[in-house]
This record gives C-alpha cells, structure tokens and sequence, in this order.
C-alpha cells in the first residue's frame, strides 16, 4: 500500500507491527520513498505475520496453507500525534476492532477515510464492523463480499443498500474484470487490463488502495469525477503489482511508466457514438 | 437474432427449420420487422427444437433439464437464391457441419462472416470447427471457450493463437463483466452494464450477435473503431434481453430507447486523465 501510494505522494504515515525476523532492508527503502515509520512497531522478540497459499489456474481461487498470525495476535496500535491529523486514511483489511481503534486515535479533521475489509470479517465479526462502515467514506469490497454485506445479489441493489450504512461511496472490486464505484447517484466501471501474464495476484488489493488513496492525496479532490481517476490509478499500480512476484512489479516504476499504463486503461474502451 | 438486428436493418434473411407446432404469430411477427422467412423450414410433421434449463444464482451458471434436438436432428440448410449474395452473414450455433453447408452455398460477395460456437462442439468436432473458423471475419465465444481453443490461460495470449487460425476479429464475451474486441493490434473492453434486475439470461448471445451485426450492416463499416460502436450496441440489446423473460425484453424497443441504454454504456466507462 506504501509503495504504491509513494509514486503520488511523500508523506505516508504507516502504522503497522512487525517482528525481529522482519528484513532491515524493506524498512530502509520504506523510508528511502518518504515512509514515516514512526507508527511502525517492532516487536524484537516475535514473527511478523506469515501467509502463504497455492493460487489456482483463475488466480483468484486460492487455497490457504498456512496463516500464523504471530505479532498481529496481540497488536494494539498506537498513532503517533502527527499521525492524527492525516487528512486521507486508509484502514486496512485487519479485525473491525483495530480499525475502530485507529478511528478513535484521529483528531476528528479527516478529509477522506477508506476501509478495507473482507468477508471473514463478516462471518466473524459483523456487528463491530457494521459500526466502522457507518464511520468511513468509502468502503472497497469484492462482488461476493457486496453481496454477502448487503443480502442484495445484483450489485446494483447490493451498492444501493451498502451506501445506506454510511459511506457515501463504494468500490466494488472484480478482480481481472475491473472495478465499480458507486456514489448514491452515479456508477462508473473501470476495466480490468487484459495481461499477458500473472505472476502473483497477493497484495492487488492493498495495491490498489493505496494507489487510489495516492492519487487522491496528491490532487486534493474527492469529487466523483476524480475518484475514477483514482480508481483507474488504482487498477494501474494492481496491474504492476500482480505482473511480477511479491513488491518486485511496484519498486521499479516511475511516473512516465505510471502515466502510459494509465493510458492504456483510457484506451482499452475508448469509443465513440 | 433477428429481432435483435430489426431494429437496425429490414433486410434480414432467416435461416432455421422449426416444427408444426411452432406458434404462427411468431412467424408473423418476424415477418412484420422485416423478416424474410423464405429461408425457414416449417417441417408440419415435426417438433421445434427445445431446451429447458434451471439458471443458479449467479445467472451464468445452469443446469439444463432437457434439450430435445426435434426437427434440428435432420436439418440441412438451403438458401433461398436471393440469400446467397448476403453482404452480412450470421452463423447462428449449430453444428460446424452445418455452418460449413451454409458458407458453400454463399456466392463469396460477402463482405463479413461471423461465427457463434461454443465449447460442446470444440469438444465433439475440433477439426470440423477449425476448419469452418478458418473461413470466417469474426468469431464469438466466451472466456472459457477461448481458453479451450487457443490452449492459453491468458486472453491476451489466446487471442493472438486464436488470430493465427483466420478470424481477423475476435470477440471474447464475458457475461454480466463485458466483452473484449481484438484484432492484431488492438483490444477493446465493452463492459457490462449492472442491472438491477436480470430475468432471463436465455439468448443473450444470439441477442449480442443480432445487435452487433445489425449494427455492421447498417453502417455498412467494418473498421476496428466501428466494430467497438457494433460491440457495444450488441451488449446494449443483450442487456435488453435478459432483463425479461423470452422474447418480451426485445419486442418493445424503438431507436430512443436503443440509443439512451447505448449512452448509459458510454457514460459507465467514461473518464477524463
């Protein structure tokens, strides 16, 4: 989420926990691309969380073969006090009670607040996460995961009903087939990118998140007709993201190479009547 | 199909062979839009072909209950004299041996041959359907069978193979998520318009095909940035389709309505860089 915001802008206040085992080097080129990690935890005696899957043909379908939550069991976050008067914030996809923590620490000045979250939170934890909904400006969810929250299966009914539980904006995430963003009066598409090859789906969504959240911070607009763009600069950076493994697609970029993918979404369906 | 495509040609000759028990008032109806059925086969002894189907959920998915070939068993196509010289040619899905027997008896004026097939005939009669796509300007097909035929994951990839075997145009259709358009050097992303409600998803396909090739042939332009325009009226007229059940989503429109659902897709995907 940090590198990917970091093409947009330079002030990213991270806050985050990781163990001993975590590499000295990835924190020292968070920092390098302007990373305030002050908010960063560092738990010398445990292990940072540890996923690992086997994705399937579709890289959507995964199958889990191992999730040790290690420091994130008993993580507890701490904003430091520059931190509470960000004016765009991103929660991500962790417990409803975390988020609602971080909420509670901020100054209450806010521009833009964005939660991400996911259906096992829904199955867990409905209540405390409803709560958070009602407090954020936009909520990014899959199609199944819309649909599980609002008991709506066409999306449109389903971005209907989300958007009476407190965003005033919705994004519907479809994986290779693009995004949907909702606000109470308009619908914009934004397509998946057709790739020739992908290599490792992990981390699409957080990409996209801050990529949007980049977008958003550097020109100051929450307007509709700037958060497509937004969502577009989000679909780009995810596309980087899934071509290569792990962060390798995201660290090697810059704005030309940005700007010419970003094109190639303008371009994909462009037509005229 | 053909009431799809009546809506922007009157010149439509219909190829098909249905039963006695066939409902005469269907018959007059095409006959109305400009239908000539010169070319339909009423066999007074026999049964029209019929399938039935239970759709799940997510309307793609279904189980089909019955499929009774009837009259289709024996078909054998022949085309009335005036049809041979059609500027625009539909191969409805079928048999690749019919389709085969329809492109011989045309006189080779044509000046663009489309394609439906889908995966039951790649699995039954590769070599037949190789054959027929060799000799055809566009071909039709989803997702799926695009991955079947070329033998590649990636669209991207299984475009160009599929390029390779004669088609200059390639369209992959994916449901509620939209259709791509390729040609060797170009791709175009048509998305699906969300629908609050989806009824029938019977004959959306053909619906597409009836769309897209009315709209070739009344502009009589078969450039790439035409083919996006035709892509996107034939979603437009799909989208028609399954919102009601049979026929009755297609039998109500005129040109107004056409064309706002036309601008509602031009409207979900535009933005500004």
């Amino acid at each position: 989420m940090s590198w990917a915001a970091s093409y947009f802008t330079k002030q990213i206040n991270l806050v985050s926990i990781v163990g001993g085992d975590f590499p000295k080097g990835e924190m020292d080129g968070l920092k390098k691309i302007g990373v305030d990690l002050e908010g960063l935890e560092i738990k010398d005696t445990g292990k940072t969380f540890f996923w690992a899957g086997r994705y399937h043909m579709n890289m959507i379908s995964r199958d889990t073969l191992a999730t040790d939550l290690n420091v994130l069991d008993d993580f507890n976050p701490v904003l430091p006090k520059t931190y509470k008067s960000s004016e765009f914030v991103m929660l991500g996809n962790l417990t409803p009670d975390l988020q609602e923590q971080v909420l509670d620490q901020l100054d209450g000045t806010q521009s833009f607040v964005a939660l991400d979250t996911m259906n096992f939170w829904m199955d867990l934890a409905m209540d405390k996460l409803l709560e958070v909904i009602e407090r954020v400006d936009v909520l990014m969810i899959n199609d199944e995961e819309a649909r599980q929250l609002s008991g709506e299966y066409a999306l449109v009914h389903a971005a209907e009903k989300i958007l009476t539980m407190g965003p005033k904006y919705l994004i519907i995430k479809k994986g290779e087939h693009g995004a949907l963003l909702f606000d109470k009066e308009n619908i914009f598409f934004a397509p998946g990118l057709p790739l020739a090859e992908v290599k490792d789906p992990t981390g699409a969504g957080d990409t996209f998140a801050g990529g949007f959240m980049g977008y958003l911070t550097k020109t100051g607009d929450i307007s509709f007709e700037n958060m497509k763009r937004a969502v577009i600069y989000g679909s780009a950076m995810a596309s980087f993201c899934v071509e290569e493994f792990s962060l390798d697609g995201l660290k090697k970029l810059d704005t030309d190479i940005i700007e010419s993918r970003v094109k190639e979404f303008a371009e994909l369906v462009r037509f005229s009547l």
